[in-house]
């Protein structure tokens, strides 16, 4: 026991978790190989059926250990009485230091060629997003997590070229499988409520350093089959049916500000189930004004001042819309 | 590690719950002891007070340990503000599999002759049950548990029996006792939300292999002293005030129909409270409609359209009736 | 295995909470040192920021392991949507023998005089307090674990002074340091939302031994710098926004008397914000009138007759007027 507070390892912290959807893959309906690398393949929805409770400890894997994830009744949506809460009080760290899906993983081009986002831990092990010169944070461990949203695990010399940019070993390299139609992949977007809103507080220039805690609500989305609806789902579900609480330092004007900017209704896009909107642009993610991605609902505490700016609410009938 | 999906056995599964529930007897109120046959006791209602917590293990022991059961603050219900919330993504083996009241344990006849229903996970050792061909599934474990609705334990010679079928020497069974009329009783009962649901699918004659995830919540149930009240409540709870989520396979036609006749309210005898049309009947059981052992409102998500079918409703009314 | 209950000690039960809390002081961002007389430290919310996940650890340790304490979704209050849900089936010993901060530390005198209430498993080891008569409980255990709602460590002579009255070596001493205006504060205070009803139980003399469990749920205070401020909104969350339910043995008609004096409503300072009503007492606390520390709603559960008394309610305007 001492002072010093050891630097936190997502990767580390991750490690139970992995031992867990490993052990209990059978009753989770996951499938665990070896790929032609070496590497450790959990398939939580591909060719496995998968199910919301792995969907639930891949969520919590993807927070780096740092977070909670529940699911519960007690929805303020009358239609859609399950949600999924997470809590976690490493906010930067967990949600854009492990969980945000910043990590572009492709091979080959064109017809043939790999593409998939990677997210959780294994980010903060190779360090190649920006985003980790923004919050000052790399991790170091001998074994890798990464959690990718696609039906195809990469080609093999993808792998290797992942495990060495994360420094590992291909047979230290987990790599899980949930498709946003999945039922774990479901949860796992939904579980991003927390995520999106920090990411957004980063786009807007607000001091990442300066949130504490990050609290987020937001009702279990139904999977869908087809990959846009799904997609749309899960993020309807933040959009227009999520509520979070972050609690940050500074003064209480850029909490304010914060509380007034960061809910989705601000975006231009704003009023329309997400699919649709993705379908208007001919499915160009990037032609979607980026300030759509955040919670319905928003309140940030001001430590400093002990106030509580509210912002934006949810739309229980764009939910309705969304989920059928 | 192996892609092969080693068999799931509900016995093994619940182990350490079972050395849970007895390593914190004290503080849950329950006592442990050994019978005349050597099999152990646990009393979690009758000599013993038992409690609502151990209620809370116990119904994750009658799900094979399948499941979570979480007390929660967010019921629907303005009167009646905590519920009970249970999980499982592997709804047909937990609920019908393992948690299921459906053993019938007697022993003598009349007056002398002992009585019970047995459920958990030592059914499934035992396989007596025409629903094991059904489901297809039988367990294979050196130790038994069984929980008991009942305030009593069964007589020597029906442990050996109960031991006999399930494979085990007599000193590798435990029996949980959990009176109806006791507050483990209480929960155990109303953690029935899920298995009911799926009970009823079945004699719908709806595919069980096609019920992929399970999801309910319903409110907690005061204990009541007497018998048919207590039992009433615990039921009332699921029939007034139970809602589920399954996410089911195959046509979305009949997920669809599912949704339409699983609510409870497709019964003749909805309506009254349980208690009462118990006593109409005369106390006869198997009088009543069937159809009324259901939650009250259901959501059957169809995995292959990504439709949501929703069915019947909570009564807030029925419950202040029943609850008092 | 035995029928014998062993007797509950709950300084051995929150040595696994503790140990987690140590172990993962980095994340909750505690700092963990040793005293001047060898006792471990550990600050949650003084020179260290502390967390909302460090609070709830902390106040399952104030409850002497007895009791389970979540944060949820699933308020009743529409614009403060995250709760914390406390649940003990040994409700007189986690909350009274336990919980409760009745044990007054002292030192020296005047403006350098040092006072800080102290709670937790600790006060059972020493059992100075009249209350351990009444409720027939003392500890034994060769370590002792206190909770201290203040922002600065006692002085070494009562720390020495602090491990004598509780019978073991100043280094087998933990302390935990959590000031009021702390985010694990806020936790740990409105986490109190059962004791304080069965603290008011006692005052109004109902028989303790007759309360067998408890349940209750609070909104999320929401941190203030001020100590006045902070410490209103933490009672107010329990005084205006506080659920419970007790389960009671005795007569039915104590269980009804309980249910209709046991709600905050029935004092005579009901109706304001707590810090208002604090500051127009000039801040005597024992001006106040002490029927106001109870939860706004109760349900009394007579496990005798099986009716549930309600009485009181939540006033969300209250929760508005002091969360601002």
């Amino acid at each position: 026991m001492s002072t010093e507070t050891k630097a936190i390892s997502v990767n580390e912290k991750v490690v139970p978790l992995v031992q867990q959807l490993i052990a209990r893959a059978g009753d989770l309906r996951c499938e665990v190989k070896r790929g032609d690398a070496g590497e450790t393949i959990i398939d939580a929805g591909a060719s496995a059926r998968g199910s919301l409770e792995a969907g639930r400890i891949i969520t919590e894997i993807c927070l780096g250990g740092l977070g909670s994830v529940q699911l519960g009744a007690g929805s303020f949506l009358d239609r859609w009485p399950f949600t999924l809460t997470v809590a976690t009080s490493q906010p930067v760290l967990s949600c854009l230091g492990s969980q945000y899906a910043g990590w572009q993983l492709t091979h080959g081009e064109g017809e043939t060629g790999y593409f998939s986002m990677g997210s959780g831990p294994g980010r903060a092990l190779a360090g190649l997003e920006e985003l980790y010169k923004d919050i000052g944070y790399r991790d170091q461990a001998d074994a890798a997590v990464l959690v990718l949203e696609t039906d195809t695990p990469p080609p093999e010399p993808l792998v290797r070229k992942i495990a060495q940019s994360c420094g590992v070993a291909p047979d230290r390299l987990t790599l899980i499988i949930t498709p946003t139609t999945s039922l774990a992949g479901s949860v796992q977007i939904v579980g991003r409520v927390v995520e999106v809103a920090l990411h957004k507080a980063h786009v807007l220039e607000f001091d990442l350093s300066h949130i504490v805690e990050g609290i987020g609500t937001a009702p279990l989305a139904p999977p869908h089959p087809d990959f846009i609806t799904a997609m749309g789902r899960t993020n309807d579900a933040v959009i227009y049916g999520g509520r979070i609480v972050l609690h940050v330092n500074g003064s209480a004007a850029k909490a304010r500000e914060l509380a007034e900017r960061l809910p989705s209704s601000t975006a231009d896009d704003y009023g329309k189930p997400f699919a649709e909107i993705f379908r208007e642009y001919d499915g160009d993610f990037y032609k979607i004004d980026p300030m759509l991605f955040s919670p319905a609902e928003v309140q940030i505490v001001s430590l400093e001042s002990g106030e509580t700016f509210h912002g934006g609410g949810i739309d229980p009938k764009l939910i309705d819309a969304s989920f059928g």
